[in-house]
């Protein structure tokens, strides 16, 4: 039977298939350390579960309205509104099954055929795939390597813009390369939208993953709100991945959009985890707090051991959950035969699993470093230090 | 800020509004009788949501994969197979947030732009607006009354056919009109799908809301399997329409892809709701053996009230949860201008809510008869009974 032309568009997280050889290489009796996932390993807070049972009891197991329901989409507007000096309305807060459905409805709803819209290359995979099976054409753009972090090549975003471009695809507090950009950056950013009219999609997915410092959205910049969309997520701050809640926040008319999109593709998100998502928002944040400080403390542990590694080296990120060091070196030492040779070689003489730089996008033209991806969220701190060991102990072998 | 030209091909339910006009003619102190919703007023069975709270306690509350965790594809491959004489295999189930993202995942996945798909009207709006949406071209076919429940018009199915069609959307036990196929009817359909190589939509969201006789699925039929793809849902057997949780069954190859989607869209559906699926499949059955008893009662109060009052008739459904009466001499009696106005009328002089035929696609040329829904899911017998009492013995006071 045949199938419709535009499949041959929808790309996907090969993310996945590092995670199924790890499961193979543990199901064949070798320990495993599971660097390869954006996943948390804490349990979900009692007041989050408590607030989702008392929904359930209070017959809140129904059908609810598409965009959210107006409890969650207020708190919503208080929260991030209030991580943001934004005064924001309900009727901006669209909620979602995640933050990851917010990709794929803003693309549909300002791309046409034929448009082009930048992305961040490396960067989240569903950017690239979402943009070209909607008949996009994606325009990656590049970060460059700097004493004090990743930089966006602006020179280059700004060669990239034609009358085509119709949206900018903006992920400060970077996947998978924990990039943060400094206010001029962010502003270079905002400059470049409102000069050529673009769109801008700003994924703040991590905004609340941070060390140290202060996050700041773009669509606090003058002239900036009405034309962004914010990605809110509770998967990162809440650990509440698995529960599938997010929400857009974005100009009235195009949130009315994303509300009859939510009709006509699966209704509504499930209602009492929106119950659940109030008490996240507005229960007790010190669980939220803890799960920072130990973050951080996983952090500070998988630098330490990285930068022990011959051949390895990684600034210390201020947010995120993600390490991208440069092992270019480090693969010439073991003589692997490139990077996914070289994480085969891991897994396999030290159960380290992880995705590489080609996980994040097409590589780019001229690209002359190799970088691989540790996310450190999902294994505790003894459990990084053992991993890691191993792996530098290994590539020291040589 | 401009939009994608596609949104403006995208529909919605229009039932919404009618939901909204209840919800106001509420809050200014009035008694109303919702009629209006396809929704179950039933709570979450207990063992379901035990099941839900041990997972999270179990520290299920991670990301999960794409197509739906190993353990639910299992149990729904043996419940849904078991239920229409199939093998299924897990790899044919891809879980999803409910059973309608089924519909534009099998759109986006079997028609490119410009393909015709059949699809009934009246019938579930968002066939119509996801076909329309996605480029496609809809082409509805009706139901005929007769003495013995309303028949598609195999005649009209047949004309409609072309070169371009690639797809019939086909939802036996029917909603809004709670039509049921007899054995003719649904081969009749089949052998039309394999003449001219059509895939099939088997809508069979009330498989198992029947009273009497016995469901069967077009998927069984020789020849069906390899072009049919099932849309199932938790929403009406276990009250969990709120829970979205549901799935498509297809075969492997489509599968594949609509777990690609899934990643791409959601990432994966919520990952503890998912254990509850299994409960639901799994555990004890009464407590949905006892929504149904429930429902036959309000059936049978709500079908003798309706066949009480002047102008309006109904026979007894076999099937769904949904009253789709001819009330079209109804209109004349109280001098409304239409189904509209009706409607309107109705709600203000009796608190008594409800769809018209024009909620469920654009009437098609030719039709002379009114019809209106009534879900009568949604509330208790006796509420039925007060609400239908009070409609009858206005429409009787002309
Ligand atoms: C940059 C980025 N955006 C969006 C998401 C979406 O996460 P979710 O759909 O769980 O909210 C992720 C998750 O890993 C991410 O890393
Ligand atoms: C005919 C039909 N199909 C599909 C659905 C989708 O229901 P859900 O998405 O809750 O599974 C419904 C719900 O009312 C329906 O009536």
């Amino acid at each position: 039977m045949r199938l419709a032309s535009r499949l041959d568009n929808l790309g996907t997280e090969t993310a996945f298939a590092v995670a199924a050889a790890a499961a193979d290489w543990k199901a064949r009796g070798n320990e495993v350390y599971p660097f390869h996932l954006g996943d948390l390993d804490f349990p979900l807070a009692g007041h989050i579960v408590e607030a989702m049972n008392k929904a359930i009891a209070d017959g809140r197991t129904g059908y609810c309205p598409g965009p959210g329901i107006p409890e969650l989409r207020e708190a919503l507007a208080d929260d991030i509104g209030g991580r943001r000096d934004l005064q924001l309305d309900p009727a901006e807060i669209t909620v979602m099954t995640g933050g990851k459905p917010v990709i794929t409805k803003f693309i549909q709803a300002v791309m046409n055929p034929g448009d082009e819209v930048l992305y961040p290359n490396p960067g989240f995979p569903i950017y690239e795939s979402q943009i070209e099976y909607h008949g996009g054409v994606a325009r990656s753009y590049r970060y460059l390597p700097t004493q004090d972090g990743f930089r966006i090549d602006l020179d280059q975003v700004r060669e990239l813009i034609t009358d085509k471009t119709v949206a900018i695809i903006y992920n400060d507090l970077q996947n998978p390369i924990s990039a943060e950009s400094t206010d001029q950056e962010r502003e270079a950013i905002a400059q470049l939208a409102q000069e050529h009219d673009l769109w801008v999609l700003s994924d703040e997915a991590y905004f609340e993953m941070r060390y140290e410092g202060e996050s700041r959205s773009i669509a606090s910049l003058p002239g900036m709100r009405e034309r962004t969309v914010i990605l809110y997520t509770f998967s990162k701050k809440f650990a509440m991945t698995g529960s599938r809640l997010g929400c857009a926040v974005a100009p009235p008319d195009l949130s009315k959009v994303f509300g009859t999109m939510n009709t006509n593709d699966e209704s509504c998100t499930t209602h009492y985890v929106q119950w659940a998502g109030i008490a996240a928002l507005r229960g007790p944040q010190e669980s939220g707090q803890e799960t920072l400080r130990t973050l951080q403390g996983r952090r500070d542990a998988a630098v330490e051991l990285v930068n022990q590694t011959s051949g390895m080296s990684v600034q210390t990120p201020r947010s995120t959950f993600y390490l991208f060091p440069d092992v270019t070196e480090a693969i010439q030492i073991v003589q692997a035969d490139g990077l996914a040779d070289f994480a085969e070689q891991a897994l396999h003489h030290t159960g380290v699993s992880f995705c590489t730089r080609n996980h994040f996008g097409r590589p780019q033209p001229g690209e002359d470093r190799r970088y691989i991806r540790f996310a450190y969220s999902g294994l505790p701190e003894d459990r990084i230090r053992e991993g890691l060991t191993k792996l530098r102990d290994w590539v020291g072998s040589f």
